[in-house]
């Protein structure tokens, strides 16, 4: 069992006029984190599962714990609750340089195929390649 | 009771490569119907809250059941599901115009007091008219 | 001759840490003007045109003259200034509700079509009714 | 003489529908490569500057001269053109993996002041060791 880690410095774009990070924005580097797991953990790069496939987000659960600022550098770590034939939930925690929880969730993913008219969406079993890569980052 | 209700149009901005909306676009639009809600039904603005004032997101629970497209008008709707003390916990819906349900889910905002170096944030209770006018939209 | 008129609000997603518009946020407002021209006097919806062909931006030049801040409504006005085979340069000022210019610039579009496996992009003549209805915002 | 030089990953949140980056989002990386150039290289990080300082952009002119598509690895490229006293003018340059020129452009920065209550904004001198830094960048 492992992570998937992945670190990320907080952007001037990120804050907002309360001069913290605008909530968006985290599930934007969310979606980065997921991007990267992808990527460089499962083999499935979105570069080419854009495709013909997709990986849309269908359920997803956050606690905003504290605050994030300009030039903060957050630990993101995600790992694997429980993977479906179709689908993976995942568990996240965003954590500051003085370990504090900055935000932790759950998000669910659903691994699709998009007809070629990009019309129509249906979600498809993962393949026992990544199905099995998935596993490695079950907690 | 009531719905505070806002139609919004989906925008080529909020779509991404597969050709519906980005999810942390929705959630920029969840934010619009919040500070929609605070200006025009609880009349306290943000130009005006954001000076010493915030309403961040602590909690936030979303599923996503049906993809959108750019063109497409979403009716967004809000209500109330608890008011506490300094925090209230609102449900809302996103549905299209052949009322599918876009999504659903439910938010948790507090007011908060931001000092004046900007470094601390405080829970507050909302006042009472604020809070009175808040009931008005318990479901 | 007419200008291209829409309004916008400023909203807390498109303000930053120092408590104003952040830059790129005004070129989403653009990109939503020129999105509204294409629809609602051009008549080629970017719902239709992205299934096969696009509008991208190829040249941007923008004056930043005022700052903008959450609550305020900005006066979006585009106009022609010359009319190519496949491509269109614009002039646009954003003006505040004081009527201090906020920005101003010119932007140059060009009309393209996009291949099948959306891998080559090519500019391609506008047509003569498109061509017809630009002419109407030529200054 | 130097160039200050970035990479950056084109990310899922940057695309469009066309399959492409959103050119705002690109401003949002030249945003990001100012803010390093500041505080690797002016050692003045926006994390200190914001406090009572900005760096608004007040002038931009880009020529967007190719696509840039998930998964590249973009190089961003900044020098200064010109340094005035309370202004810097920079070219930019942003460059594909098949040293394609992604789009190339100046940007003028003003330093200024944000008057305590954040509601005036007013142009300052660069200090002595900042313009000095600065020039270590002209071309």
């Amino acid at each position: 069992m492992n992570y998937f880690i992945k670190e990320e410095q907080i952007r001037f774009r990120h804050t907002d006029f309360a001069g913290i990070v605008f909530y968006p924005r985290f599930l934007e580097m969310l979606n980065d984190l997921v991007e990267d797991w992808f990527d460089e953990a499962l083999e499935r790069p979105f570069s080419k599962i854009h495709e013909t496939n997709g990986i849309p987000t269908v359920d997803l659960k956050v606690q905003f714990k504290n605050a994030a600022r300009i030039g903060e550098v957050l630990t993101k770590k995600l790992w694997v609750k429980e993977l479906k034939n179709s689908s993976v939930i995942c568990g996240f925690h965003f954590i500051n340089q003085d370990d504090k929880m900055v935000l932790e969730g759950e998000v669910t993913l659903v691994n699709v195929v998009i007809s070629e008219d990009r019309k129509s969406i249906k979600s498809e079993a993962f393949n026992e390649e990544t199905a099995k890569r998935i596993t490695n980052y079950k907690l």
